[in-house]
């Protein structure tokens, strides 16, 4: 089953403890798009400007990654650039070029249209509703957002959230979003707003899943060097939602087990450089960091 | 199987964003002794002033807490005040008196001197030797320290940490004491200066342990409410012992359900007001928690 995503396909350039890397493969939806690929094959909706490589298409394709969603506008493409501090935690924005971004309108191709597996990266609520109303038929929305959405465009907001299955969220922007201090009690809120599921990412600290009925808390899997935690939350979605479709298992069972993969994919994308590590690992990698992932967490058995 | 607990026995002024309370019951003993006292008999080694009451001595006793070890002085119990952030993880010490802590060295009574398990609450390093001078058979001795103790009286900690099983730290102690600012390196570190176990608290997001040979990790119990956390810490570690001596199982498997069951006692802890909540939970409420952590944590079964 295969699996869409709508968001940001960039440049980044990226400043960390360990190193500098300039103008590398960036975006939501490309960290997304390579993570998912582990599992499923995956179609991407995006905008790129005339300066993005063909190498970097190329890449997606290899990948078994669908790119006619991706249009190519005058103009550039989407840039960040941003330095972590020593606590590889924090991180300051120091450029943000929107370029092609700004005023673009996701235009899904017609065979995108019956796609079941959905994931709305972290771009303009406006944006993510029109994707909603190009799709038929949706077996599972997953969306994410950020603290400059929840701010600036929270009523549109409000709309998306409605019409999702999950939203994957910051705990940081969890709060925001609900006003409520305790990330407990603010996932409880944001069930009220409409998603069944509310997945609570804590970055080295784990995850935790929300919905009525229930709560899973897992923490992140210990790692001895964090190189770039660039991509690390888009990564998670995109190991969390092609494990789902790969599985077609939305058991509650087989969405924390979907959650670990997640968590395993994103684990990966830290240890290097932007996406690269998530182009030198294989499955049987993150098949056999799953297994350490359930050994190093397991007084169950 | 008794645990034998060395800290101090104190009271607490404590401000929190949901109310104050005036010297009540604290100290590292105190939450150390009440927690384990769930699952084994406690005995106690502190010092008190003329000022601390009755009352609390037959708290203790109440709950099987052998208390001939508290020493009563001339002078004033150690009294520490403090207020705690709208971000309730932060905290200011306002006020620290010593008191008749100043200059304690403790005696175990003869009878206390074949203790098996054994807890160096976070008590000055030399005042920890000279506990472990004292006993004569040791089957597990667990320690905590603090950066105080890291940064003034580093030479006879690291004495300490060659004569024990088990060290039990915060994620910014372990960083301070290894140098390291990655939590995994620090704890490697910190396992080359001689415990067999590094137990690493990180508050609401939980516990990771490491050992040579493996790595536990696991989430903390999401709480809806955080009331007041002091002597969290203690109470872990009081759950976490006391469960060790009760089921006498140092496996690796008895290690690591050891570790939830501090947690759940930690859990309870800050549920309201200094110990009040290690008074009023029964040792049902901590199984039926215990269980409801297992189920929220699992992906195993």
């Amino acid at each position: 089953m295969s699996v869409l995503v709508v968001g940001t396909v960039a440049f980044d350039s990226i400043e960390t403890p360990f190193g500098v890397a300039e103008r590398i493969l960036g975006g939501s939806a490309s960290y997304f798009a390579l993570a998912a690929s582990f599992f499923t094959p995956v179609r991407i909706v995006g905008v790129i400007g005339e300066d993005f490589p063909d190498e970097h298409i190329e890449l997606f394709r290899r990948r078994n990654i669908d790119t006619d969603g991706i249009k190519r506008e005058k103009g550039d493409t989407f840039h960040w650039r941003g330095r972590y501090h020593e606590d590889i935690n924090l991180r300051d924005t120091l450029e943000l070029h929107l370029n092609v971004l700004s005023g673009f309108m996701p235009r899904l191709p017609e065979r995108y249209r019956d796609a079941e597996y959905v994931f709305l990266g972290n771009i303009d609520p406006v944006m993510q509703l029109e994707v909603l109303n190009q799709i038929h038929h949706m077996k599972l929305v997953v969306c994410d957002t950020m603290d400059h959405w929840i701010r600036e465009s929270g009523d549109n907001l409000q709309k998306v959230l409605k019409r999702i299955e999950m939203l994957v969220i910051n705990d940081s922007e969890a709060r925001l979003l609900s006003g409520e201090s305790n990330v407990v009690r603010a996932a409880r809120a944001i069930l009220k707003m409409g998603p069944k599921v509310v997945l609570i990412k804590r970055g080295e600290y784990g995850v935790l899943q929300f919905s009525d009925s229930q709560v899973f808390a897992t923490p992140a899997y210990p790692l001895e060097e964090v190189f770039d935690p660039t991509g690390a939350g888009d990564s998670f979605a995109g190991g969390f939602l092609g494990q789902l479709a790969r599985s077609g298992d939305a058991s509650q069972r087989g969405i924390r087990r979907a959650i670990v993969y997640g968590s395993v994919v994103a684990s990966f994308t830290v240890e290097d450089f932007g996406v690269k590590r998530l182009t030198t690992a294989s499955l049987p990698d993150i098949e056999e960091r799953f297994e350490r992932f359930v050994e190093l967490t397991d007084f169950h058995t």
